[in-house]
């Protein structure tokens, strides 16, 4: 550290670290498929992790080797070609690229004038392009999905009350949403935050395959209409996270049209089968919706973590989220140029150069090619689908319309609901701890389902045959213990 | 581009080209003194940066170049040692290094079980071993203050309003909140999003040094009480953004916890003033909050974007943020281990590995040297207010507590507001595009005032006689201009 500053005192060597680094990033990704797709975090480095706050400092090569030693060995998993738990994208090359650039670069994008604004006004016009929205649309780079979608519920929420939402708040309206059954979680949360609460949303009944029944929709804001409630916001789902669902926005974006209703979809991982040819259809409709969230750190695996939210009207957009002290004066000239500041499009004052990396991703790949990395996890995941169904000790338990298969292992001697669904439990612990494959649990008409999720586009045939073995001995000795 | 994965063909090909990377960003960190602090961003790069979605894709190398052309070139510019505007770290070196690790690792810190949860997890403990916290206390990274005081706000709302809160929202409860004026934009816009409105904010008398008048504060609290209001937040301000001024947290503490309401501390900035012995005083009392939260992009210069939220009682937190589908389900052991999540501490289910760079800074520089470098840039900030005293064509307009110095060009033979306003604007845009430092403006008792707030590692000395000097010659040929 030099002595007027926090600078390196010698560039040199903390080139050289840097370029250590580097190495260590390379040869750790290269060598991914050969490590464990997941291990536990052992007692030693959780207990190393608890030390007292550092007082004085240390070389930043034994910051570094402390890293490697503690904290590399144990990653998420997401990387490895056989981590279908959950919904997690796998990261790529240019994104790495990408962020060490940021750091470097050190931008604040909560506004001002200066590239990186720029750079994500770029990529937020790429995906209203990908998604047909209309020139006027606007958009912001958000941290996920969980965040669009609270972005949404919020602008929607403003724009049913009107000019005075600013500053009265919610008082008392009576404003109501909808979903179907499986929407995610994180649209009830956004509802609670919005000060709405969950019990403004309402669950309509929805098919595994077509989604959302409209006419019980229908009804239903009818019925809450007539008792004197405020429908003002439908959830639609692109890719439900349980079996990968979808609803069908024509039919929504209709519905939303006739009843004065703003339509969002919430399409973190699915609304990107629109890159696929073969799996566009499933989101048709999706360019007529009054807002749209999904993730950019899933299926086109940009580094955690971003995604985007799109809003058709930008006005509606800006005018739930804009403020403008004094200290923020916007100017038309100089630093404070660049108007409007994504501040002005979200919750974040502050905020970190999210698009660079998708950049990085889409100039390099082409939506061509990512498009085709989607369909080739679809394929697998319809693959695998075929493997459980050609085994006797696996059942297969939803549809595959998408890149979800939810199965369970279901030997021929148990029959009893309850026992399959502590078997399942203790065959995805298994499985976990094996280090041979991540599996994720839902429940799936009741049943504990074992979910493959597959995101990652290192994944390859020979991994699903890996996962098949992996669980059927997982079952078997689960069998065993319990006998 | 591998055939079967998105993975470069070539890893070695890979490695040279992040080898290339890491000289450039060394290049530019190293050389950052030498360069505009800030300059436009010229047309001909906004045009380029408008191309239709790239369907193919370019080599890495090419993207990279585009990279070195059109955005490098033209940063926020907080990174240089004379760029005062608003409040921006500049940045560090072992941010970078962790950044790129992280990107490499490509964690999602929303849950589950593996080493970034534990670092967060000990970054969060360090905050808390410094501020004071009491053992029980929760916490989570989030991206800057703004979203620390909508956390904060959701959470004191929700354990106002009781267990009802999550199912039914706010409803009719007619909740208000105290802040000193001058309190940041972002808790207004907290209140609004929680569905408040800015209504329920009141903005109470406050003291450029001593800050909120608790007595005001007292009488407003129990009139609003009388009226049938429910108190139930006071936001203390440690070092607001426009005068640095600190709200007297001992004295709000025993008056929140004499009225039951929740102390929420805005610390953006100025609780870090905690790290050093000599400005500590500043925030005695802070360890007494509910909640705090505060930036480490800012004073702690972890590069863009992470801040801390800190809460006093875990549970209030948790049950705010908390929920738990079946997709999510906890389990003891395996990779769904990790309880309790991060997910339901925030916003947030996808969330970066904000802890890395901050645990590396912490570790390298240990939080006393931290300190001290927050103390050196106090002192420049009173030896700025020194020389804008020295010379007769500038007016110092408030009293330096801490960082910040508001001063302005007031020429002698101008008296008039309105044309001293019209001259401080154009003398900021000038110095700006001059590229020799950058000032941001507020408003300071009415008139239009340079705002600098020094928070750059790098600013030595010298650098305060350029920008008096830049400040000089800009109103002198503004002045001229408008003659």
């Amino acid at each position: 550290m030099s002595e007027t500053s926090l600078d390196p005192a010698d560039w040199e060597r903390f080139r050289r670290l840097l370029h250590d680094a580097v190495d260590g990033v390379v040869d750790d990704l290269a060598g991914v498929r050969e490590k464990p797709a997941w291990r536990p975090v052992p007692q030693r480095v959780k207990a190393a992790l608890r030390e007292p706050l550092p007082r004085g400092g240390e070389p930043l090569e034994t910051t570094l080797a402390r890293f490697g030693e503690l904290i590399r060995p144990y990653p998420t998993g997401n990387r490895h070609p056989r981590f279908f738990g959950w919904v997690h994208g796998a990261g790529n090359a240019p994104g790495v690229l990408a962020e060490l650039l940021a750091a470097g670069m050190n931008a604040n994008v909560g506004g001002r004038e200066h590239a990186a604004v720029y750079v994500e006004r770029e990529v937020v016009a790429w995906f209203a392009e990908l998604f047909g929205f209309p020139p006027g649309a606007s958009g912001i780079l958000t941290s996920g999905t969980s965040m669009g979608n609270l972005l949404a519920v919020v602008a929607a929420r403003d724009a049913a009350l009107g000019d005075g939402a600013r500053e009265r708040g919610i008082a008392g309206a009576k404003l109501v949403a909808y979903a179907g059954r499986g929407v995610h979680d994180s649209v009830a949360k956004a509802l609670r935050i919005a000060g709405l609460g969950e019990g403004a949303l309402r669950l309509i009944a929805a098919n595994a395959v077509s989604g959302i029944d409209a006419d019980a929709l229908r009804a239903r804001i009818e019925a809450d209409r007539a008792a004197g409630e405020r429908p003002f916001l439908v959830v639609a789902t692109a890719g439900s996270v349980d079996t990968g669902r979808f609803d069908q926005l024509e039919a929504l974006a209709d519905l939303c049209a006739g009843h004065e209703l703003w339509l969002h979809v919430d399409g973190a991982f699915g609304a990107l089968a629109i890159a696929s040819p073969k799996h566009a259809h499933l989101v048709a409709g999706i360019e007529r919706a009054d807002s749209l969230a999904f993730d950019a750190h899933k299926w086109l695996h940009a580094p955690y973590a971003v995604g985007c939210a799109l809003f058709r009207d930008e006005r509606a957009h800006r005018a739930a989220f804009v403020s403008s002290p004094e200290y923020l004066g916007r100017s038309a000239r100089g630093t404070a140029a660049g108007a409007p500041w994504y501040a002005d499009y979200g919750l974040e004052l502050s905020r970190e150069f999210r698009a660079l990396k998708v950049w990085f991703a889409l100039r390099h790949y082409g939506i061509d090619a990512l498009g085709a990395s989607i369909a080739r996890t679809c394929d697998l995941a319809t693959t695998l689908a075929a493997r459980v169904r050609d085994c006797d000790e696996l059942e297969l338990l939803a549809p595959v319309t998408l890149n979800v298969v939810c199965f369970r292992a279901h030997p021929a001697q148990i029959d009893d609901e309850a026992a399959l669904d502590r078997l399942n439990e203790a065959v995805a612990i298994a499985v976990q701890e094996s280090g041979a494959a991540v599996l994720s649990t839902t429940r799936v008409a009741g049943k504990r389902a074992l979910r493959a999720c597959i995101v990652n586009h290192r994944t390859v045939e020979a991994d699903l045959d890996v996962v098949i073995a992996t669980v059927r001995t997982a079952a078997r000795d689960a069998g065993a213990a319990h006998r």
